[in-house]
């Protein structure tokens, strides 16, 4: 059976990591895909464990040929998702999950249209404010501009197919980890049910 | 919130009574339809529990007026459910669960496509007819008319969104709850979400 294809999105504050390491931690089959990105390491990250690092030469000939599910410029550096990991791990059965913004998430459901997506939310707004102001120790001009960019994230909310709400990690968990479950139950993803009692259906 | 409407079907042998009194026992805010019938009560029915017992006259009245979301005769007999008690419910935002064998289920389907249906069936042939064979007390003529039944309910299982397969009991209720969950936070269904934010969408 082929793998799941999961498109995780939500605004900074929604708690996407937090989710996705907790969701990643109880359950086997599932990998996280690496981006690819121009931007220079910073210290600490290791290469293929945060991004894959490259030169932009080769993020324009991996892009040229097609090898990106999607891809994005931000702050004058390349972001993208490398198609090769994913369609193995797919053909290999696995789940595979795209934390991903909603612009690259767009790029992939039309590629992909049998990808399961997510939006992650807090149920009320003001909650993601209150995240988004953080501990108050930020300037008002970069809480301003993380409340433009939750803005233009949810301006793309109508395409995901799943509302998840993190108002409590321990129900977010629970909800995404269902639609996980739910997914590989759907008809389409259980062949091997049909063709079992194919013999039976065609008396 | 309007509630969900749960189709679920599957052959004799599948398990159905089981798995769904298992989901009803573990979660809130579930009604289970009760058909109504014009076969006389058993010894033990009761009226309103097993199901609604009514005369032809009354049965063709409300199949007449539309009050029925699906009916078919067997033996002789009506059954058909009434759709008051399903509307009802699903305003006050439960989950209703049809258990229904699939001529009805695809009635239901028809008449209200945003059903969530699901399909329950063992995972293996073999295993559905040593079920069905039962322990051996039972005629070949009666295990030969239940396997008939089987293929007849198989025939319609691509017309169902989920197969739950019912191999061990823990894990068709953990799929069969982990679909109402994740039906539950299927964007449609999350309207006061959007609402939330649609403030900032708009910006």
């Amino acid at each position: 059976m082929a793998g799941m294809l999961l498109v995780v999105s939500g605004p900074s504050g929604a708690g996407k990591g937090t989710v996705l390491r907790a969701v990643m931690d109880r359950r086997s089959g599932m990998f996280f895909s690496v981006s690819a990105t121009t931007r220079p390491p910073r210290p600490g990250e290791q290469d293929g464990r945060e991004y894959f690092f490259m030169d932009g030469k080769t993020f324009s000939e991996l892009r040229g040929k097609g090898g990106l599910l999607e891809w994005a410029e931000y702050a004058g550096y390349f972001y993208g998702t490398p198609e090769g990991p994913v369609r193995e791990r797919l053909a290999r059965g696995q789940t595979v999950v795209l934390d991903i913004e909603v612009v690259g998430g767009a790029q992939v459901m039309e590629r992909c249209p049998e990808a399961v997506s997510v939006f992650l939310t807090p149920s009320d707004e003001r909650e993601l404010e209150r995240r988004l102001r953080g501990r108050g120790t930020e300037s008002e001009e970069t809480i301003q501009k993380r409340m433009a960019r939750a803005r233009e994230e949810y301006r793309f909310m109508d395409r995901y197919r799943y509302i998840v709400v993190n108002d409590a990690l321990g129900e977010a968990v629970k909800t995404l980890e269902a639609v996980i479950t739910a997914e590989g139950a759907r008809a389409e993803r259980r062949p091997e049910i049909f063709s079992q009692y194919r013999e039976k259906t065609t008396v």
